[in-house]
Parts: C-alpha cells; sequence; structure tokens
C-alpha cells in the first residue's frame, strides 16, 4: 500500500502542477528535492510571483525511521516505527477574488521493533478561504467534494465536511479559516472500509481537486480590484497566518520535530498585513464574508 | 504592592506616549479602554501610520478573578484566585535602519480560597529586534539595561541577558528573534531581595526603557534607504510573527484564555512577507545580523 500510494501522490504532483503551471501562464513551479537525516525525503514544488498565483507549493514527502518522541507521545506508543508519505498544497493568488486553497492527502504506517506492521491510516482533504465571497463558487466546491464523497459512502461528504469546519476553526478569532470542505484523519480498516476502499476514497479525492478549484480560479482571475480589496485580502491573510502557527497540529508538529521549515511554512501567505482592531463597514461584501465564517453554512 | 505598581505602570505609559509621540511628531496614540467580564480590564494604546512609527502598542491592564483553568494547570494550583497587573510595549519601525523594540514589566498576586495572599511575584523585560545591525546600537541597548540592573545586583545584568537570548530563541529557525536585552520572571521575596527590592529593580528598568531606545530611534529614522532594504524588513518581521504565534508563552496565553485579542495582537507588524527559501546574499549587511542571531554576542 505504501508503494503504491506514493506513486500515486508522485504522478498526482505533476498533475496539478503541470495544470497549475498552465492556468497561471507565466511562471513555473521550482523544485527542490530535500533529504531527511533520520530517513526519507521529498521534493517541494513552489510558484512565486505568477501571474494568477503570487506563492504556493505542491510538496510530496515520504518519511519513514524510529517514531520521533514528540510522535511517541501524541500517540500513546513507545519505540516503534513509521512511515508517512503524503501530498500538501497551498495557493496564494494575487486577485483578492480568487480564494486560497488547501489540500493534502497522507498514508501513515506504525511498525513494532520487530518491523510488523500494527497500524495504517489515510487522512486528508481540501479547503477554500476565499476574501470574497461568490456562493456559487462555494457551492461548486463543496459540490465536487460531495460528488467525491457519495461514490464512497452517504456518509463522508456530511461528516468529514464537519471535521473540516471543526478542524479549521481560528477558535480566538471566533471565525472559520474558510468556507470549508473536507477534512478526515484515522481513515483505517473496520467492518465497512478495507484500507483498499480507503485508497479508493482518497484517491478519488485527490483526482477532484483540480475540478473543485481551477475552474474558480478562471472565472475570477482577471476580475478588477481596487487597492481597498488587495489590503482586505492581505489582512485575511493574516488570519491564516495566525490559524497555520497557532492552530494547524500538522505546521506546529512540523515545527517541532524539525521538519524542513521551508516545505512546512511555504504555507504563509506573500504579502500580510495586520491592522489594529479592523472591522469591515456595515453590509459591505467584507462583512458579508465574516457572517459566513462566524457560523459556517451548508452548501450543498 | 498591587496599588503602588499600578500605580507606577499608569504613570510610565503616559511618559511612554508622550515621549514616542513626541518622536513620531506626527501621529498619537488612540486609546481604547476595555473591560474583563470576569474581572479588571486595561487601557490600549496604538499608533499607526505615523511619520516614524508604523505601528505599535503601549498598553497596561490590571486583572483579577478566579485563576482561569489553564492557569491552574500551568501553575500546578487549583482553585485559586489572582491578580496581575503590566505594561507591554511592541514599536514597529517604518525605517528598516530603526530595530523594533519591545518591552513588558508585570506583577503578579495569587490567593486562596480564603483570599489569603500565598505567593506573588514580579517579571518582564526588554529587548531590541533590529534589520540592520548598528553595533553601537547594540552596545548602547545593553549598556542601558546593565546599569539599570547594577544598581540592585552584579549578578543581574549576565543573568537576564542569558535569560533573554534563551527565551527569545526562535527555534525552528534556529537563531535569535533579536539582539536581546533583559528578560526576568518569577521574582519572589529571598534573602536577598524584598518584594521591595524587587519593586525597585522592575521599576528602575522601566525608568530606563526611554533612554535604552529613543536615541537610537534618533539617530537612525532618517536614514535613506532602498525597496530592497524594505523588503528585507518586512521578510524580517515574518520572523516576528513566527516567534510570537509559535514560541510566546504570553501570546499564546491569551489567546488561548480569552484575553483582549486586539490587545494581544498588537505584537504583530503591520506589513509582512514570506518569501520561499530566502537568504541573504554573502557577506552583505542581511547576513552580518543573520549570523549575529545565530550565536548571540555579549554586547558590554
Amino acid at each position: 500500500m505504501k508503494n503504491k500510494f506514493y506513486q500515486y501522490i508522485q504522478n498526482l504532483q505533476d498533475t496539478i502542477t503541470s495544470k497549475l503551471e498552465a492556468v497561471d501562464g507565466k511562471t513555473t513551479f521550482k523544485e527542490d528535492i530535500w533529504e531527511r537525516p533520520e530517513g526519507g525525503g521529498g521534493k517541494t514544488r513552489v510558484i512565486e510571483n505568477g501571474n494568477v498565483f503570487e506563492k504556493g507549493g505542491v510538496n510530496i514527502s515520504a518519511v519513514h525511521g524510529k517514531l520521533p518522541e514528540t510522535m511517541q507521545t501524541y500517540f500513546g506508543v513507545k519505540d516503534a516505527n513509521f512511515f508517512a508519505c503524503g501530498l500538501s498544497l497551498v495557493l496564494h493568488p494575487k486577485n483578492p477574488m480568487v480564494p486560497t486553497v488547501h489540500a493534502n492527502w497522507r498514508y501513515f504506517e506504525m511498525y513494532d521493533q520487530n518491523g510488523k506492521l500494527v497500524d495504517s491510516w489515510f487522512g486528508g482533504g481540501q479547503d477554500l478561504t476565499p476574501y470574497y465571497l461568490f456562493e456559487e463558487d462555494a457551492v461548486h466546491f463543496h459540490k465536487t467534494c460531495k460528488t467525491a464523497c457519495d461514490k464512497h459512502s452517504p456518509n463522508f461528504y456530511s461528516d468529514f465536511k464537519k471535521k473540516c469546519d471543526t478542524y479549521f476553526w481560528n477558535s480566538h478569532r471566533n471565525e472559520a479559516r474558510g468556507i470549508g470542505g473536507l477534512f478526515f484523519d484515522y481513515c483505517k480498516s473496520s467492518e465497512t472500509m478495507t484500507m483498499e476502499n480507503w485508497y479508493n476514497f482518497v484517491t478519488e479525492v485527490g483526482n477532484s481537486f483540480l475540478e473543485a478549484y481551477v475552474p474558480i480560479v478562471e472565472k475570477r482571475k482577471d476580475i478588477p480590484h481596487t487597492e481597498a480589496q488587495r489590503t482586505w485580502q492581505e489582512i485575511r491573510r493574516g488570519r491564516y497566518v495566525e490559524f497555520n502557527l497557532v492552530h494547524d497540529k500538522g505546521t506546529l508538529f512540523g515545527l517541532k520535530t524539525n521538519g524542513r521549515i521551508e516545505s512546512i511554512l511555504m504555507s504563509l501567505p506573500p504579502q500580510v498585513q495586520w491592522v489594529y482592531d479592523h472591522h469591515p463597514e456595515k453590509d459591505s461584501d467584507e462583512e458579508k464574508l465574516i457572517n459566513v465564517l462566524r457560523q459556517p453554512k451548508n452548501w450543498v
């Protein structure tokens, strides 16, 4: 399974970066291949100063070895070995009318001291962070997520949509990071789902990503915008930074376990503002967004 | 003691904000008075878009009540009451030649269920974060800190300078946030220092702040700078955000215990950049700074 899934995310990285380069039309991804001293490594692909994408990364990694101590505590195990691989992407578009997107698909295996596989699971999801809310875009993104989910279980969309709203909650701001999507973790073999079934589900979601996001980009990337709308985008990007550095388990985990910092922090936006006690004007488009973030909606 | 110290920081807030307004010459601090539903409140003073100060805050607060659960765990006590007051300031100058500065002086009291005082301590410090290193400025700042310390104990400067370097360590970047200064905490009554002695020490440091910082601002605020130097400043401000959101105990504590978010996050810089895998040129001024941050120096 680990080879099959790693092969899958290698191909998916190629598919996604080629398509995004075509959409951008100006800049290409720069690739950095890195090694992890304790075992494994990754392929980081970053795009900067494009026509459409101001900054973004589509990264894969496959790491293995002794389970780091912080992870032992986290999983409540001792002296285990592990293998983990995944694809992580974040795209920060230049135009404030185009939403930021995040996606991640990952697979984890844990072994005892004799190298016997004792546990394995999939995790991942994809979610959208708009600066201006086009309801039809939110509906399109969520519908694409639901279509992928429905092929595998009638409950998946509603379960994983809820988990996404819960996970990407910027609690100190009392608002969601964005308008959600899917989030799932610890997808393990069960009576109803074999690991093979989970593989089919996770890759189905992975394959749906471009269809979920690219049509939105194409529709919004050339909309003219004002300086004030750009400022709003940069202020909202500040909330993205706050979520990723204060609440996101994946980011904090990477920072505290000696992960490759530049690959982890590629998720941070290129230009960001913090303005003291900023509030959008009453009944403005900016306030309309905030109202939706305060109270996550059902889009489908 | 609590009334005496709160009176002190109220006066100090006035002294500091008047002086900084005079230095800025364009903008004044905007004041927000807020109340904490569980007891107490504060006076936040923020300056934005000044001639000299792009963003900054000089805030005081005095809060009291039942010790929040997260603090009970932190201090290893149960069902206690507390009083805490302090002044916190962060200033982000516009000109990259002027360093960012942070300072904080605080006093804490803890009571048992019958309202009996069971513990009390002072804490605080002041530290400098330059974007371009003028060695004479670092020496001036540290000398001023040392002079204040030396009046109270021959060990304070070297002890609290080391604590500062340790505390403001951006571990995931393997570099210091800035060039340090003083950091002290849990300054409690002992054989050599009464609480009155600590009060005298902490207020001595508080009184030294303007002398430590303002001459540096005056010297550097009108130095011409390039667009590239501004970009460097914004990238380094990103490291300031990373420290405050990932490592700073005070910030995280405030965010997770329902503190007044806007007063806490006034510490975040106004305009910030994240550039993937950015490295300064060899032997440049930017690299010179990094080298000092990697290996904290003795300035006095």
